[in-house]
This record gives C-alpha cells, sequence and structure tokens, in this order.
C-alpha cells in the first residue's frame, strides 16, 4: 500500500490550533498540579475496537509540539488494521506532556481512524468489482486535507478537493441555468480542456440528454440498482459512472456489480462514528 | 428557551478558513461557468429528515462572506425541533454566491444539527429526573466553541470547556500521582478555591476514597446502573455526581433513574450523525 | 468575455497584509501631515502605455480598506484593453485615504496589468490557431491565484494550480524514479481516474515511449518548431499536446501553427513588467 | 560586502503560506505516486544565465520546512557574481522533499536574484560617481522586505521601506495641500526632527521653490539630464538630490555624472526578470 | 512554590510578534551595521532593584527565536525574589542575535516581573491571614495568559480568565436587569450547576438581598474595612467573600484582617510599574 | 492639535484579539444570562480622574466589532484633557453588547489615556523650552503602535519605532565593537544617507570622541543636570541632543533649561499607571 504521508507543514497549524483551543488561558490545571514536575511516564496508544487506523502524524505532533522530549515508537501505521486491544503506538516522556497533549491527539486519532475503518468497511464489501468507494466535499469544516486523507488510509479515492479542481454540475446548476444542454455547454466554453466536467443526473433521461454533450464523468444520483445497470450500460464505456446517494454498506456490493466505476459517499466524512482508541499508563 | 448565540466575531473565523478550503485557487469553477453572472434565485434550507436545528448563524455567515447581498429569512430557528420537509430558511440573492457557499453552510449546519438532534434525543429520555446532559472534550479539533453551542441547542449543558477551566483528576492521573490521596491534596493546595475539583473513580471503594478528601463531584466512570444507584447513596449530596461510559439512548433513562446530576457522553460531538438538511432551489 | 471575478474573501487577506506592510507602525506620515482632515478629492486610475487591465478588484479593496467611504467608478473592467492616457477608473472620497492608499492599489493593479498584457499580446500572436497560451506554477510566492487569474484577464488559460490538481511527470522525477516507463505506472496505479497524468518529453524518442503508456497529455520541452510538427503528429490525438521551454512572442504563431494544443509560458507570471497606471489628481 | 541576513523569523511565514500555496489540499501528487518512499538525491541548484544570487534562505528555507534532512551546501552566496552554468548550492536528502520544495524555493531565488541581477547592473553602470541606486516602494505585495534586500544583494541601496518612516511630498500632495510651501510647512509642524522631510519637484522652479523651504532631501522627478546638472548644482549640498522618473540602464550613467545622490528606479523591483535557475538532478 | 510553565506553545505566538514588531522591515540596522558577523559574546540579566522574577520563557524565547544558538543559564528561576544587582540569567552566543533580541526579551521579563513584584509586595502585607491576593480581567490586551501567570509568580491567585469561566454579575448588569433578585434568577437557570455564581454588592443591604439567593461568592465593592468585617460576619462561610476597589497595599493587611477571603486587585496587571532589568554585556 | 488616527486596519486586529481572549470558548456568560435579548441601554464613558484621552478609535471598535448596531457619541476626542466626572463619550445599543464589549473597550481606553496622561504632564513640566518629549522602544509587546500613538496624544513625540528606522548605537554595541570609533565608521559606511546616525555616552569624554564623527545624533545616559548643560554647549548644534536616564517629572524642567532637543523616557510606555474610565449605566 502505497500512502504517502501530508507534509508536516500542512499539519502543524491545525494541531497548534486544536491544543491551544484546550489549553485555553491558563494550560492544564490538573497535569500542573498533580503530576509531580519531572516524572516521566510510558503510556499506549491502544485500540478499543478494530478497525483501520489514520492520524498517527497528528497524534504524534501534539505530544511532540507540547514538549518535543515525548518520544513515540509507532506499532500499526497509518493505514494498518487493528484489531480490539492492540497497541497502536508508545509514547513516553515527561508525564505532565503526554497526559496534556492526550486528549488532542486522541480526537485527530480517533476521528479519522473512525472515517478510515468506515472507508475500509465499504472497500471491502465491494472488493472484487472495479468500483472504487470515493468521498465527498461533505467534510469538516477545517478538516478536509486530513479527512480525504483518511479516505485515502482506509483503501479509499478522493472525488473533488474543492470548488475550484473540476466541474461538477449539480441539480441547482441545471435548474438555474435553464437545462443539461446550456450548462454542459457554457462549462465546456469557459474552462480549459484539463479540467474535466461531470454532470448530476437523477434519472436515464437525464443521461440520456447529458451523453449527447459527451461529459467526462456521470454522477447517477439516487438510482436504484436497477437504473443504474442500465446507466452503466448507456454509458457503454463513453463516460466515467458515478453513483451517489445514501449507499450503504449492506447495498454497495450491488451497487458495485452494476459496473459502475466509481462510489461516491458522503457518509464517510460527515458521519463516520470515530474508532475508540484509549491511552493507557503502563506501569513502570 | 434561552439560547444566546455566540458572537460573530468567534463564528466568522471558522466560516472564513471553511470557505477558502473549498474554494481553493481558483473559486467555484462551476458556477462561474455555467450560472449568468447576474442570475438571481431563492433556495430553501430545508430538513431531510426530523431532528433539532443548530449553526443558522454559521450557514448564514457563509452566504454573506461570499456576497453580503444574499438576504436570509429563518423560519426555525436554532434550538427549534424540525419535521422531516420543514423549511429552515430561505436563501435568496445571487445565485452564483448561493451555490458557491451551499456545502460550506451545509457542512456547518448539517454537522452542528446533528449534534443537537443526539442531544435532544437524550435530553427527552431522561425527561422527568433531575439528571442533565453533558458533553465532554471528545470535540472535533477547531470547532470545540460551536460543538459545545450545539449541545446547548439541543437542551444539553456543557462540561469542562478546556484543560483550564476545573481540575478533573482522571486515571493516569491517580496512577501516576501514587493515588487518589496524592493527587486531590495536591490538586487542593495549587489551585484557588474558585476552581472546582473533580475525581474520576471506577469502583465504588475508590469512591469512598475520593468522599474523604471533599471533592466537587465525581465523575463514576464505567459503572452499571446497580453500581450507580449505591454510589449515588453513599454520596448523599456531598459532592455533585457525573456517570459516563458509554451511555446510550437506551440505557439512559435507568442511568437518570439513579438520582445521578449529570450524565456525561463523548459521542455526541465526536460521533453524532450529520441531521440531513438540503439547499432546494425554488423554481421562480 | 466571461471572466467571473475572485470572490473577495479571497482577496482581502493580500490586501490587507499589503497595506500594514506599507502603513508600518505609524500610518501615512506625509498624507496625515500635509493633507488637511476633511479634504476631498478625485483622481483618476490612468493608463500610462496601452494594455490589458486586470486586478481592479483588489485596487479597489485597497482603497475601501482605508476608508469605506472612497468611492470608485470603473470605466474599463479588468479585460479590457486600454489606450495610453485612458482613464481606467475614477476614485473620489476622503483624500488622505486615496494617498494612502495609492501604492497598494497601484502595486496590484500594475502587476496583475502587466502580466495581462503580456497574455493578451501572445493570445493575439496565436490567433486563428487552436491553441491556447496557458500559464505555469512559476508565480510569485503569495499571489498565485491572482496572478493565474490576470493571465484568464488576458484571454489566457491556466494549467495546474498547485502540486495537488494534476500529475505532472518531469525530467527529474523521470530520472530518479529510473525512466518514463516505472514513472507512468506507478503514477497510474497510485492516483484515481479522475486526475490527468502528464509527461514532460524532451525528445521525439522520449515521446513514443511515454505514448505507449496512454498519458493524458504531453509537455514537449524545448523543442524547436520541426519537432514539435513532428510530435503533434505522432500524438495524432491520442493525448494533449502542450509545447514549453522560453517560447517568445517572437515565434509563438509558428509554435502554433504546429497544431500544438498549449504553449505554456511561465514569464507570463514570472517577468512581465508592469503595466504603467497612474493615480491622477484631477482639479476640482 | 556586509549583506546582514534577515532573521529567520522574518522569512519563515513567507515561505510557509508559499508551500502551502503550492501543497494545495492534497500535496506534491506526482513525487508522492512516483519517487520511492526512501529515496534520496543529490540536486544542485544552478544558474542558467549569468547575474547576482539573492534569496538563498529563502530557498534553503522551503526544502528544510518539507523537511529537516535536506542538506544545503551553498557554493555561491547572497551577493555573489555567477555566470551561466555555474553552481551556486547543492541540495541533497530525501528525494520526495526536494522535488515537492523545488518549485517553491526557485520562485523566491530566481525573482530575488532577478532583482539583484537588474540592481547590479545599474550600480555597475554608476560606478566611479558618487550616485547610490536606490529601489522604491512599487514593490510585489508582501514581499517588500524581501525584495529591498535583493537591491541590497545587488550592491543597491534603501530608500522608504513605508509611508511611515520618512515624509516624502509627492505632486498629488502639493495639488491638494495648495502649493510646496503650505506643504512642507504642514510637514515640519507635525513630525519630529528625527523624521527626514523630502519634496518631489518636476521643475526647476519648483525646485527654488522648495529650497526656500530648507527639505532633507529633494526628488527630481522626470527631469533631462540637462536638467539636473543644473538641480544639483541649484541645491549646491544644501539638501540630498535624489533623480527618478524611469532611469533606464541606458541613461543611467549620465544621470550619475551630474553629481546627483540618489538615483531612485522603481522597475528594479516591480518589472525585474526572473534570473534563471535551475535544479539538476545529478546522477548518483 | 509549585509554578508550572505555560506550555511554548502558548508564549510563541507573543513573542514571534514582538520581535516582528520591533523587526521591522529591514531589520537590526545597528547590530547588522556595527557588530562583526561572527562575534560572540556573554551578556547577563541583571536585576537593578529588588523584586520578584517573571517571564523568563518569554525572554528566552526572544533570543532563541532570534538564533538558536543562542544559550541561555538561569541562575533565578520565575517566583524568585531577587536583589538590586542580582544576575538572572547569562545569555551567551552570537552577539548580533543577542542585541537583535534584547529589547524584546527585556520588555516581555520587564514588564512581568513588575507584576509579579507588585503581587508578591501585597501578598507578604497579608502574609498570616487567610486572605488570597487575586488579579482581575483589567488586564493589557492580548497579555492575559502570561500576566496572570506573573500574578500566579508573585504568589498570587487568578480570579476569572475571561467572560465564559464563570458568572459575575456586576453593577450595570443588576441596573439592567432590574435587581438582584432577578439577576441572581437567571443565572442560576440558564447555566450548568459547575459554573459559580458570584454578585457584586456594594452595601450591606444589598449583601442581604444577594445572600438569600445562596450565591457562590460575593464580591464586596469599595466597602470601608469595617462594612468589609461586617460584611464577612453576615456572610458567615454561607458564600467565599471577596474585597474590591482600589485596595493598596497599605490597606491591604487590615482589610485582610477582616477574614476576607480574597482580595482582588486590579492595578497589579493594569498599573504595576516594570521591574528594572537590564543586559549587561561582559568583558571576555 | 493634529492628531490623525491610525487607520482602522491597523487597530482591527488588535481589539479582535483582545476580544477572543475575553470571551474564550463560551462567551459572555453573565451577560447571556442575566440580560434580556432585545434590552437596549444607554452607558457614559466617563473619566474617574483627571488626564488625557488617547484610544478612543480601539475602545469604539472593541464595541462594534460585537455588535456593529451599537451607536457612539465620543464627547472629547483623543488628546483632550478630561476632568475627573467629566463624559468622554455615550455608547448606546444593545445592552449584551455594550456589557460584552465593555471590559475590553475600557482596557484599551484606561491604558492608552494613562499614557498620554502621563506623558502631557510631562510636555506641561517642561512648557517654555524647546525640549521635545519622546518616547523609546521599551513598549508594551504587540501594543509599540498604539502605544507611541497616546504618546503623540498626550503632545509628546516618538523616537524610533524599532531596530529598522534609524541607527542608535548603544552601549553594548561599542562595548563589542571595540569603541566609538570603529562603531560609528562602520553604522556610516553600511548605511544609505538617509538613516540617521544617533550615538549612546554616558560621559562628556565619549562626547568628544564621538562628535568627532559627527553623528547625527547623541543619547546623553543618565547625565546629570550639569553635565547635560557642558554636553550641550560641548555639540554647540553640531548634533541634535537627547537626554535619558529616568527623568521623572520633578527634574523634567532643570533637564529642559539645559538647552536638550529631545528628552526620551521609557516610563511613559512601560510603567505609567492607567487613566481609570468607567462605563456607567445611565438609567432610562
Amino acid at each position: 500500500m502505497n500512502l504517502p504521508p501530508l507534509p508536516a507543514i500542512m499539519l502543524e497549524p491545525l494541531v497548534r490550533a486544536a491544543l491551544l483551543e484546550d489549553l485555553g488561558r491558563a494550560g492544564d490545571l490538573t497535569s500542573d498540579a498533580v503530576i509531580p514536575k519531572d516524572h516521566r511516564a510510558t503510556t499506549l496508544l491502544t485500540a478499543r475496537q478494530a478497525g483501520t487506523v489514520a492520524g498517527l502524524d497528528l497524534a504524534m505532533l501534539a505530544f511532540r509540539l507540547i514538549d518535543h522530549k515525548v518520544e513515540i515508537s509507532v506499532e500499526r501505521a497509518d493505514g494498518s488494521h487493528v484489531a480490539d486491544g492492540e497497541v497502536i503506538a508508545s509514547v513516553s516522556g515527561p508525564a505532565r506532556a503526554i497526559l496534556t497533549a492526550e486528549r488532542t491527539a486522541l480526537n485527530f486519532l480517533c476521528h479519522l481512524s473512525g472515517i478510515a475503518t468506515a472507508t475500509a468497511s465499504i472497500v471491502a464489501a465491494v472488493r472484487g468489482h472495479g468500483a472504487k468507494i470515493v468521498c465527498t466535499r461533505k467534510t469538516t469544516p477545517g478538516l478536509r486535507a486530513v479527512e480525504k486523507y483518511a479516505v485515502r488510509a482506509g483503501g479509499g479515492s478522493n472525488h473533488r478537493f474543492g470548488l475550484d479542481d473540476a466541474i461538477l454540475i449539480k441539480d441547482n446548476h441545471i435548474a438555474i441555468a435553464g437545462g443539461i444542454h446550456p450548462a454542459i455547454e457554457r462549462a465546456r466554453s469557459s474552462v480549459g480542456h484539463l479540467v474535466k466536467i461531470e454532470v448530476e443526473v437523477d434519472t436515464l433521461a437525464q443521461l440520456e440528454e447529458a451523453l449527447a454533450h459527451t461529459p467526462d464523468a456521470v454522477l447517477l444520483d439516487n438510482m436504484s440498482v436497477d437504473e443504474l445497470r442500465q446507466a452503466v450500460a448507456m454509458v457503454a464505456g463513453r463516460a466515467i459512472t458515478e453513483a451517489s446517494g445514501r449507499i450503504t454498506a449492506a447495498i454497495a456490493q450491488a451497487v458495485a456489480a452494476t459496473g459502475i466505476d466509481l462510489i461516491s459517499i458522503g457518509w464517510l466524512t460527515h458521519s463516520a462514528p470515530i474508532l475508540d482508541i484509549g491511552l493507557d499508563y503502563r506501569e513502570p
């Protein structure tokens, strides 16, 4: 698996902001009061349920931005599957610093591992078919780059990263533009030919209309499995086909079996529950 | 219901960052290409499932930061329950601006309404008992202030906002400090008497040890309903009692019936699914 | 000409930073000392040489961020050709504010109009051929989004906006990867099929090798017009063709006549001289 | 040559912003896909034309902010003249990091070396005369401090850094203030006597009027060489004399020969073309 | 004395901003010109009057952010009392860097040590009584966290850190709310029971009214020592008692002798003069 | 009195940061709970001691950034002397917003008015002599621009704003450089002739040595009034003379009477106590 890390320069501002949000104006009252200054500790980041890990770089930054003397030894890298109870990493160093950074580190790690885990479960469900699982722009404000990274860690792919990296003509655009025809024509005349054009359609009739304008991709929204099968046949390789619309793990395999190219799933990033990971103190 | 809004000065940096994250380096290619420049539209923010609304101020800021000529008329304010299909607000003005801001506005609104909805369902489950539903520091990095606001919108209360506004002595602190006794004593000697001290205990034996030091509150972690009932009796009003540990809607009522003061629930902020809200174009 | 403006939210941070850079720690000593407080003035932004305008939104923001009472009336919008001496806009309001913002407004306007003017001259040179003029990532640090906008204002198109919106395999990548073959194969296996893959080649032999891997586009670097003509014939429509390498206005037409799809020109953004525009006081 | 470096604390924010602008939301797709993770490389920053170097600290920061394991060995420091083909520095370390930072590093280095080279050519043209070459506030927004540093690297001097470090009464100020007399008088009465006062004049008549008020310096704008010679004679050492107004390399020597103290040249910072510098992979 | 340091992540943005404020757009002209580049120096931070030290972490960051090769050896840590002439720390390394950072380092150190010194003098005055000395929200904008830290360094305690960490009902609130009764009732019904409620009263009659609502604390504003003594008796342990209102060192002991719990003093943070500390060059 | 305001763009970041520092993560708990949502109020900013006003623009921004519907009517502008009890401005609008912003507004206004008041008292003491009162770089970190503005509001002048706007050779520079002679010579050879050079001397012997190098100004540090008088005579108009070193109001007149040009006083900005100003609710 090739899962290139995001450069730390992209992660550090997120981690700094999260730490400052937690430290407030007086820092960690409890650890400062209760833990002796020079006490050192070894702790373990441990999975409390099975899943796929993502976000270790952010977690490590959280500890190290509080105290660069904290040392982290990763046992199970991003993208790894872990069993319930498995140790992901050990974190050792000044005890105050570890406890001060604990919640911020876990908030990143549990959230992103939750996304990776949800993605991995859908990816597994469609294994053997050609369909790729992709995420959407329905991400948590401020965390898009890392949430899309978590989807990659779970074996998924990414769709558009923002409004600026492809044309996606959706239902509201079509309604306001006055139809599929004028919408695609305007798009084609205004962007360079390195930008792909995708059109959202809700029915096979709309699909037929769209195909007449040779879009690069078609987004088949809220169609039944039967409709999707017909749509894929109609497209016949002339465009990339993408299915969307509340596709759950339960029906993902059937959707994939239609021969669709992409299955895009918003809830991977907007509603996946966390993967429960804890920081356990190890008696010396 | 008194739900004071957060000052816009606290919200604006979040919305600006989220918009810039979506606009990237070239802005909204699709709307710029497809929607005529001076086209105006009226759209409706509509609930696609029943729930509780939170985050309208952020959504409104998203539209208005793209174009201050967008006008929003709120039908169902934050904290309101909405039925499936109910209109939450109408948004009218320059069509390009509305579509450019749409995803950012919805990402805030759906996420925070999801938290408010989850909170409201638990609050409803414990109605009639004295227990308050509170959230934790297990929030999405960067969004703590608004997620805690969403909990309030759902009828819940807030626990600590950060590491700096109360002492909470947890299991790792106790382990490293060498016991409940030294931990509480150090805490008491180091903070002013306006700061409350809460101690986490896992067993009734620990509770007894903790009560000897008259903490302001005790966090009863992962106890059964039976244990909680005994714990409440042991405390007998000498401290605020708080239950925590994967408390689901299913057992919240039974927990509340023990007479506990607070039920803290991490998943309200870290794992609540979104409330599905859409922006629908209304034909003129 | 459809030249959608960039949202002000993308421009404002640039203008604020530029104004603060000029104001320093004491503001505009000269205007504060010399210009009576309530004096109003009308001034004209006037072209001092012929060219194409770009950057008026930034210039207007500069004046209005110093004093929102400044009023600007645009005569020649971005993308317009102006003659030497032609008035681009009139700026009237508090005299101190106008003079305080003058240099910042002009620094943006002259720089971006210089890029637009350079672009327009090349676009004019290739008119009648199918070639589009595109810019590169050789932009001034911090100004990429607005410089690429200026290229659009001049009639050009944009290539990649950053490292993250397409695969461009360059000479160094090929050298390190051990050849064109492994480089393209690795690229194809690691990115989604919505991302385009372009390969830089220096010779026709390399081109032949690259075409075997069906890239979406080929960058023909530093080839002679003759070589370019052969390359276009070899590609025969199987990929987008792009010429690069110090292509000046003098040879752009000949390059375009080869049938090439894109001509990419770094100096549009890194070395175009400003368009000289001044702010002239108009006696009342 | 004494060319003190700017503190890294002034440069780092510029480099971080430029890197993030290029990395976008997904990082360097190409290098991440094509270059094996642990591959190391040695590359050379090589001049592709003769000129004067400036900006190495920024370039080095770009590489090291992506990966602190990149090592840079400088052969020709800022302020050095380099011949076409000469190696400026070698850059070795993780290959991915080097290629990811390459464009940002070069964008700073080529731009600033371009300014230094232009400056050095004018400085050479006036050698033997007392005139200093100075730059203006016509700088690229956001880059003033480093562009002025590049002028120093080229042997030039700096004029005002902003609106707040000297009084410069220009034509618009005089027009609005109602003449040279009231303008200088107001200036003198409002600023401390540590702030210098300079007045722009277009004619010898204006110069005479200005000299009556003993300004610290006079800016002789758009005067012919003959007029400048007379102006210098009229001033007779009572004020610093500065010539400005589209002074090219061709006439700089003649201007300097008038005995003028300063020659200020806007195009050094607003229109100097880059110095072409490339990053070449060195086969191991 | 347990005086936990604030995490560097909280201090670094303040120090960076202060250094940039001083460096301006050209850096340290004097040191760059006068001090040879590789000159090293040893200097001593020396108290020029007796007092209590606070802010060494900020001062050290100032030196090290300019040049990480500067080494600091602390002789008298934060919270220590120093005599006139006593050495607080030695600072050695590159001479330019030390002189460049000197003023910023001293501005933090002298200001915060001034606050610590003022606090320590009041703390000493009330020794033997139970009263704690606390500061207020009357802090210098931008420096609240570090000024409150300085109060702790002087032996004082902190009151509210901001508007969000306790309820403090002041005279204007009472006036607008229509009396003490409605004000406290509204406060109690709207906040969780982990938030303390304090009420400001000016007279014993108001105190009686307030006590009927069992606030957690009462702020006795501008009362005479006699009134304070009566107030403490009236409260009789039912609430924390706090005295405020221009309490000087001269009367602090008498106030403390009333049995009051807290004495809050605004001038500790808003008007304490600096502690004079200098940086002296030590001949090698 | 000509006291040009600083542009709001320079003030707004300071006020935003200060408000956010006070609002924390939950906003103004007290006002939100106690004050009815739509309640409006009129309040008066009233001097509680006599002094000179400075900082009204910052105070007004504080109120208006919380709610732009707050209206402020200024009675006594910056630079005005006010008597004890005099109304400086009335502030009316939404009561919650006024109380939320109150402390931040007052923290700016009282601090800066304190500086203006201290300055005005010294300026008054030296009236009739030619000496100007100037401040130093001993300012509160982050507030230099506004503190120097406050000095101007009090009738004083400003010395250097930072390390970059003049050469000031101090004792440590001289010691490290190896004497006055090499220090001045290096300074002269490295900076442009628009930058002034000032040298600090402690004795008349040093002064004589310094004058041999014709500096623009001499800083006479810690000299007695007698020595200052001799120094002024020695300089005899060849340089600007500046006295410094703990000059109090008590001896300022005597110092001014020596004929000195400038008296620089660090404590104006680092140790001036606030001017006590309150916000009083006016019964409707």
